[in-house]
């Protein structure tokens, strides 16, 4: 008992500096795209704070057609970046949404053009906490100023302004992704076809902001954190950014998930140890998403990003409170997806969004896929899924004459 | 926002020593019963270990009757205590049951002989990790063996012994305590007339499992845990308790409760702060239930019991893996009570508990109370809840001949 929590402590330890050095990536030499926006004028944060020259990381997929009318902006979510279809720089993993996005997939590269940024507040390019502060020449830490998903997305605006895209076909997202999706439906309905929020909400509800409050609190309490300046000391906070993300972790799975992954079998072993090691596998699983999860994510941004998914409630920001308001006269199309085993963006709050669209006579679409993947059935292969997005695309294109 | 979180980490900060001086109260003059038990035998554990001479704290309310007829043992849960009826000699608070425990109340203590006493492992008295090892003279921390709910019981029926009582009216406990009852049937089954679990499960189910896993990793992660041996230092690792409180105090609420106590409703303040300070009232609540649970709890205790709860498997322990096994032919009289609302010892599980019982033809009575309180709600005002418990207890009374 007593040797395996030693073998395991030794493992995490911070004396293994390799596992903790500072910061573990560097922005600088990313692949793919790279724009210095806010140039001409600053971007005035909700917050009050502007934020003047400040780059944002993306890449695209396919090609935009001459018109420029086939462009499609997705949205990632709490942890996602913009290598949505292609292995990830640092782990070398395949792309989120490498299944969803491809030649003759339903994101089709043949078809569209594909544009997913990193966000603001983000950890990979665009300008966030973990940045150079034009103004100090060090990084902003929580000098940053706190961010909103309508901050999100007026940065992101900036960026199709900058690729010369009048209007874009659809703004799709999972999540987090779904928040921005209607966020752009609601403060740019000209310039967005359609749009696909997929397990989202139009505000976050007091369970969610309670489980991001529980990561956050892990992160403040980890005393590596130094208040958000640890950008140039050798130790980043990698317990707090991991209990964080293992806390987060289980939301995103349903119970019957989980049990059919891992119900109570043993890891490696035919009998418990009666101890504090990872006796069962979904302990391992656990463990193993909290540490690979800090060698690509900055918990600064962690801090920020959660933060603006709290802060989201499209009914207050525009619209008075009223949900439907926020919608008033849309030309938007929009298509809703929600899964029903998902209990961190469960049904009723799509169907919440669905209803506040038909009492404005909005173009509406919605889909419930029956699945045990929990919210994170988004992000994997889930053939009803694939066919529910296959059908509104092409609906949409058809629509839009996209051929 | 820079202030408001600096603000936040002063009142948090450890060198603030009055929030974490260890131990932060002292098992050696808490009011009530502490009795030596295991003189004669040894307690063998689960895992091998044997437990000597070891103590145990209780208290009782009400009066046993000549006959030693009218005792019912209230097994506490993860976080409870012996102090069920009465305000708790740490916090000041009513006890955990007082509204339940008391005359004229379900478990009257004008008619019933009402004991409830510390569980193994935990850290008001009865032997767990903070108390004194006999071989060393220091506190055991992690040498402190693991311990399994079968442990518990077993002690604890040590402690029915030695009160000279040889079969129980009654075992009834919430969450981990019905745990216990379910454990005191399949393993005394001519020891207990009546076992009433009450949102309770007969095995932690791998969600379950995830949720403590994440709770155990915030407090190893706090460097003030030591690998367990903090009893002599200044620092406990209270801040990696108060995140593993926190996390759990989420499970033990339903989303609609969450949203009815506190909605997207803003702390003493108009709008929002754009900060890290606690805007919303979920997150004031959760830090103050953080902050709160560890002036009255040890790290080490929440390690292993949460350990124990996670080993719980009645069907694996005492029917081969079939779960009606381990009650074939059972005396007990079974009365379950589950609540709609609960998503963490959801319905279900007590259902599989009430199969397996009537595969074996068992006396057994389930009743699913309508609430939107969540799995706590077997600890607040119900009503539904309170009549359901009455009418189970008097029915069983009659049966057994008490007036």
């Amino acid at each position: 008992m007593i040797a395996d929590l030693i073998d395991y402590l030794m493992a995490q330890s911070t004396d293994d500096d390799s596992a903790v050095l500072a910061p573990p990536y560097s922005t600088t030499n990313l692949p793919g795209f790279c724009v210095e926006l806010g140039r001409e004028a600053p971007l005035r944060l909700a917050a009050g704070a502007r934020l003047g020259s400040f780059p944002m990381a993306y890449q695209t997929y396919g090609t935009l057609n001459a018109a420029r009318t086939n462009a499609i902006l997705v949205c990632h979510a709490l942890t996602g970046d913009q290598f949505a279809a292609e292995p990830h720089p640092i782990t070398g993993k395949p792309g989120w949404w490498a299944q969803i996005i491809g030649p003759g997939r339903p994101l089709d590269t043949d078809k569209y053009f594909i544009i997913c940024s990193n966000v603001l507040g983000g950890c990979m390019g665009t300008v966030g906490p973990r940045e150079t502060d034009p103004g100090t020449g060090a990084p902003y830490a929580l000098q940053f100023p706190v961010i909103t998903i309508g901050d999100m997305v007026r940065a992101q605006k900036l960026l199709i302004d900058h690729l010369g895209i009048e209007r874009l076909f659809c703004v799709i997202g999972g999540s987090m992704g779904a928040m921005q999706a209607l966020e752009w439906a609601a403060r740019y309905p000209d310039r967005v076809f359609c749009a696909m929020p997929i397990a989202g909400a139009a505000r976050h509800t007091a369970q969610n902001i309670a489980f991001h409050e529980v990561g956050r609190q892990a992160i403040l309490a980890d005393p590596d954190w130094r208040g958000g300046n640890y950008y140039d000391l050798p130790r980043r906070p990698v317990r707090g950014l991991a209990v964080a993300r293992m806390a987060a972790h289980v939301t995103y799975l349903s119970e019957p998930a989980l049990h059919r992954k891992f119900g109570r079998e043993l890891q490696d072993r035919g009998d418990v140890s009666y101890g504090f090691d990872a006796d069962f596998q979904v302990e391992s699983y656990l463990r193993y998403q909290g540490s690979t999860f800090v060698n690509r994510f900055d918990a600064n941004s962690y801090l920020y990003i959660t933060r603006a998914m709290d802060y989201f409630d499209l009914a207050a920001e525009h619209g008075d409170g009223v949900l439907a308001k926020a919608f008033t006269a849309t030309p938007v199309r929009f298509s809703l997806i929600s899964f029903t085993s998902d209990w961190l963006f469960p049904t009723p709050e799509s169907r919440r969004i669905v209803h506040a669209l038909n009492a404005v006579a909005a173009n509406v679409s919605f889909v419930e896929i029956e699945t045990d993947a929990g919210h994170d059935a988004f992000l994997l292969e889930e053939p009803g899924f694939f066919r529910a997005l296959n059908g509104m695309l092409s609906g949409a294109a058809e629509q839009f004459g996209l051929r």
